[in-house]
């Protein structure tokens, strides 16, 4: 399997930059291949901006979306996006780790997203017309691979339960999992999260936690993938995208309309 | 009234820059102050990092728990993070506005609250007991303060319905509206959203935007603010935060349980 591990933290030497030495340890044990991009380290540039159109007419007002596809069109699309780009093609799975900051990334990754998923590789793919809403939510270009988070939080478990104040950490996650990675058509694994960083202690208890991340990271190849509603497959009017009456669970409103449960054990 | 508008879009002659136009006349045709923090224009610095830290031992591990504190305490934080503090105290309204990129704010803006909600100002304040689980959700130093949102979407509105494969507007926002902006204290107005921004034509149609966007702006003072929960008034459990068994109404999950419904008039 080929890995990319998408690594935002200033710092190398933090809780996760052990977390990251831990997952590329297990993967090449088993034998896998690895890549990281570690923003911070490539000085990667977080701004979507005219310097990302290089061809574009420097007088002309930019317009974003004429100004992607002139790039794509003419190739002329920065070589740091399409290194990042090709990664992304060479790889089978790709973990998004970051430290939750004010309950989304780091805005380096947010720039890295803003900028790599770019027209013609994230967006503006596929055929638009009255069956096919374009390849998104489930198809493009990262269809078959999968797609995974590796999140950490100073936040308490409970704050993020059912109940929590902060909201769960499936809502919180889903403008990225669903917004980003399934819309660009990557399977989303179940992510792996850690609570209470603040109060976590070297030793046992980090080993603990390193422990707990290979198993998960053990099962990537068996794990179902968050089971979302593909876009153009029938569950969904087209161009409106309204889900169809009836698709949903009994009850079920927000976020939660758009995971099929259909088929689903309950565990109860 | 002072209003400070912090403004993400890279190019100026942009519609979000012609709504950033109509706003600041319309305030100033009022009488109000008007300050603007155009990000891009600043060429602000998106990515928390060491840099932010000046006084922190160069050889020393990066922990931005205790170099923002420290930061804070020796009042070395950098004078660019400490002018757009500035600007929060002076304003009585603050206003983010940008382009919806994947689902959350751009890059920029990300990282203008990643370094400005610093330690100290965003965070980190007001006691721990068992009664007060710090100044945060609903107090801190922006209480008294209101803050809104100006968003524009490529996306279609039926995408963003309550069945629409983007999730609400409202669900989507949650993460800034809730998790930003009131975790540090701002009553949070009902945002002004613009969708379907690609087929939008000037003329007729970019002017009825404009006028809807100044009807809104003119109810500032009046409108009802979100009725997020407080974090330290009852509703939660102490330092747990997790929501008391009956508060919501019945049937209610997920990000709604933390708003407020109870004296809500309905309009059916």
């Amino acid at each position: 399997m080929k890995v990319l591990i998408v690594f935002a933290h200033p710092e190398r030497h933090s809780l996760n930059g052990a977390l990251l030495d831990t997952a590329v340890k297990h993967f090449e044990d088993k034998g896998d291949e690895v890549k990281v991009s570690d923003l911070y380290a490539m000085n990667w540039k977080s701004e979507l901006s005219r310097e990302d159109f290089p061809q574009y007419p420097k007088d002309k007002k930019l317009n974003l979306m004429a100004a992607g596809a002139e790039a794509f069109y003419s190739e002329t699309i920065t070589s740091d996006v399409i290194a990042e780009q090709e990664k992304m093609k060479w790889a089978d799975l790709v973990v998004l780790q970051f430290p939750m900051w004010w309950f989304s990334m780091p805005a380096i990754m947010k720039g890295w997203v803003d900028r790599v998923f770019a027209f013609g590789f994230g967006f503006g793919l596929g055929e638009y017309n009255d069956k096919h809403f374009g390849d998104r939510y489930g198809e493009g270009i990262m269809e078959g691979k999968k797609a995974m988070l590796m999140v950490t939080t100073g936040g308490w478990e409970s704050h993020y339960s059912n109940r929590g104040i902060n909201g769960t950490m499936d809502e919180i996650l889903h403008h990225i999992q669903h917004g980003i990675l399934f819309y660009v058509g990557f399977d989303i694994l179940p992510p792996f999260v850690l609570y209470g960083t603040m109060s976590l202690k070297e030793g046992k208890e980090l080993d603990a936690t390193a422990k707990r991340l290979c198993d998960q990271l053990d099962n990537v190849q068996s794990v179902k993938p968050i089971n979302y509603r593909k876009q153009n497959f029938g569950d969904y009017d087209i161009p409106s995208l309204v889900l169809k009456e009836g698709r949903e669970q009994p009850g079920e409103t927000g976020f939660q309309m758009h995971i099929n449960k259909d088929n689903e054990e309950t565990s109860l």
